[in-house]
């Protein structure tokens, strides 16, 4: 990756700049937001090597973005088979909060919704941990993936705690059903924090990258999630990262994805990159408006389309 | 591609030979299937290269296999902006013929359930056209891609007639809807004979060879589909195409596909091969299994997965 | 009953003359509607005298009022086991139109929506009838019970035929299910002809008493109805009748009550009057506005809430 | 009412004492049950007689059938307007426990669900009330409905409290749509209580009374509930009280009822009688099996049901 790469970074940037439509997120209502017109874009490549533009140092909270890691790092420490058991890998096709749970198996229908990413989270954990151990657990992976002591962002923690009734709401029911472990309390004010956890876009692209790398850290080669893993989650994140929205960014875009209400937004190319993207305003879908449009520029502008067939798109120069 | 391909091929078929599990399709209760036992598998290169093993001149009617083809027709000659008003391109997660459309718009949810197959139908024709002019339109179409003059199974044709109820229902609210163009019972009618329409393994594993191909004919490199069509019609066969077992295909074998109630079943490798396989039996989803595990099988030896890190899978060994 | 009955239905009518909200039914929209402010109510004793006022002479087709007739005749000729069977007796708590059948019978919820009342068309017939004859029966039943011969108003046939698509898909669906007894496209041509059938308020008003009289005709005394067929019918009309707005109506207003889309409105007091209103603008729910307010003006004037205690209500003076 | 009476309660009470089909409540899984053989029905008549036969000085908890007496005191607290913001009048067809809120506005069905009930049981309180205080609220309307002091059985409440997972997730969910007053745990826990207060067949009888008698109190005449709530009430008890079996009450009963799962059931003759059974084995709705069969054949010797025609039925002798 050379110059012209940063270049590339700079002009989509400068397509999309003016584009403010969309809103910030609904749990940010009486929050006073530092930075709502902030921009950047990040791509990280197998060796460890990150490009960015734009405001490529302001952190922003995980969010839904978290959920691929943890739930890697649940399908590694439990095996697929556990794991399966407990949260389905079916695309929904309904928006992220939704509260339907599997006729008969009480499962979530993946662990992009909310309902599986309660369940993700209370799974990372070994029998007899209590909540704060796997909070740990999951601040100690992203600080590997980063190379950096992660911390979680307090104020949105906060908001994620009085705003967490719907997510009681789901975790009271998956208790019910016996699916969850732990205290349905206890996972959410886990999980709330889980998503308050806060990195920059250069970060998310490494984190992203690691899915790219089949579950090895691209600057140090050390395994950092499992590979089967790996594969589970970014599949996945290819047929339910986008909420609702799934099946246009499967054909627009046509990589593994995951956005989060904060406005950030990563990518996945398979044994190539790791792609990040933030702008905090989102589309009725809560995904990032200007941050899937530049995703989307990249992926056209190098086609990157996994479905793409190499041949074929060699005509249409 | 050499005998070794051959080989594994047939060590594929020996491996699963002996699953009688699943059952014929309902349509096909009062049917005296010639040869519920056959088994198939069939491999064709962008070269037109095709390798086969098992009963590979055994011919099978196409049904919802053809779904894709007919789709990625209707979009080049419609313009996908067209299409895309009246087909949606979102996983539904229920099952082949479920009956809900999209609240508003009246926009089946994709191509791949009959709802949204049978509006497909109707749009490969011109304004004008009768359904004989667009069944004929698709026939030539798929005479085309294996390089004969393909026909409608009779005696299927004749069993779609008699048990079209579900797609009749489906086929006026579409007309309610306004989403769908002609006359309900002569689209539902065109639908069955296209579902009828009968080729063998290496055909069929032919015809999945153009979608890997970016739309050109393996063996002519003649454009027989529009490019931005193919892509379309692989993105929703990656997300819709096996039914309500999507989520666990794309994990475990990685590939667009598309499943028939006759038991066949073609995939796509982007850039790479089609592959087919028959079998008459299906499991609960409505898959052929032995075709589904052939496929499975293949993509597992070959890896085949789209979304794996080459990077990644190369340490396995 | 005696002058001040029909000062009464003058001072209702007065009170709600006003009152231009709501819109005609959507069947109508290309309809010239030969009078839309038409406005009527009319009461039927037992002993058959009836009094009423506004444009008690205009005509109205019954829609969806005929559908407790047409239930009522179906249990007296099948029984009510084999009805059953067919038909549900639950509220649904959805619109008029849907088309959700239970799971496992493919029974429609109950007879006031449109799947239930299609099936009970198709259930007035012996083995061996055709359309004709089913049709005929309902209109011989109806002109017994108004004293004429009752037409079809062939304007709004004509309508109902070119706008069956939904009715259509409820029937081939019903058809799949083997619950709908004849062909599809008859039972729903026959059963718009059955909505069109024409009479007026009065008339309304004593087919509304054959129910308040147990299924016997309030002047000849004649058994026109079964009995126990009648108290069905009355009791999913209490629970059904006036389609989402059903619990309001049960608690406002407290009779066994049916409306139709042309704006007629009939309302059952058991074992004393039958009620009848007729204004053609419909509320958000499909029942007639003015209508709906007539009856409950009424019900309200002489306390006849079937739940109220007569000995509570007495205090309230 | 004379010695007739008692022998007719006796005669049911013959008819279906061998019925042992159904099963305990499942909330009563781990619970060794003191007598599921239990069998007892009452009637009262407006002044307050009391007539009775088998168990009837064994006291059973309320579940559910607390219900309605919480519904028509908030009614009666808070106006109906109010209540009515809160709570819909609808049925919903489908089960006690379903979860699901109106779109938009965030309100249950109706009070008979559970999701209602606990918006009703929050609505008893004024203002800066705690938990304590409604709780007490609804203790002593029952106490002076039966007219002694009415107890929680501790057992039963241990035991919803264990498992109130689920009522705790609707909770929640009705906070975040701004729909519950109180905290969700405080309000689980009350109404985990209300659920758990004792009464015998006699007294239930006698709190039916209140409803049957427009809200006084049969003994005394006093008033103990708004008339209107009371119509209200027994209104949404006629459409809602047994769960996804209402439509077949409606019409075979034809009387408001509310049933719950400890077995007890009560029904309404307005301006007549109160009626409760009670009998611990429920069938598939949750209705006790013996409880409905006894009130069923009381309301059919006594042709209580309230939509038919008396003159209709009389010559059926």
């Amino acid at each position: 990756m050379t110059t012209p790469t940063v270049d590339l970074l700079h002009e989509i940037l400068d397509e999309i700049r003016d584009d403010r439509s969309g809103e910030l997120g609904a749990h940010l209502a009486d929050y006073d937001h530092p930075k709502p017109d902030a921009l950047a874009i990040a791509v990280c490549d197998l060796d460890g090597n990150v490009v960015s533009a734009g405001d490529d140092d302001r952190r922003f909270d995980l969010q839904s973005a978290s959920k691929p890691f943890v739930y890697a790092l649940a399908l590694g420490r439990q095996g697929v088979a556990e794991v399966r058991k407990r949260i389905g890998v079916e695309p929904s096709g309904e928006a992220y909060n939704e509260i339907s749970l599997e006729a008969g198996t009480g499962r979530p229908a993946n662990a992009m919704i909310n309902a599986g990413a309660l369940v993700a989270h209370s799974l990372v954990g070994d029998e007899g941990d209590d909540e704060t151990a796997r909070f740990e657990r999951i601040r100690e992976l992203f600080g590997a993936l980063v190379g950096r002591e992660v911390e979680v962002d307090e104020d949105i923690a906060g908001i994620e705690s009085r705003l967490a009734h719907r997510n009681l709401a789901i975790a009271h029911l998956l208790a019910e059903e016996k699916v969850l472990i732990g205290e349905p309390h206890d996972v959410v004010e886990g999980y709330g924090r889980q998503c308050a956890l806060a990195v920059d876009v250069r970060e998310l692209a490494m984190m992203a990258t690691v899915f790219a790398n089949g579950g090895r850290h691209p600057s140090t080669g050390e395994r950092m999630l499992d590979q089967q893993a790996v594969r589970y989650a970014t599949s996945v994140m290819f047929t339910c990262g986008m909420y609702d929205d799934a099946g246009d960014w499967v054909y627009e875009v046509g990589l593994p994805a995951k956005s989060g209400v904060s406005g950030c937004l990563m990518a996945v190319v398979p044994g190539r990159y790791g792609i990040a993207a933030y702008s905090p305003r989102l589309d009725e879908h809560g995904n990032s408006v200007r941050a899937s449009r530049a995703i989307a520029a990249l992926s056209a502008a190098w086609r990157l389309h996994v479905l793409d067939s190499k041949v074929g798109l060699a005509e249409s120069h």
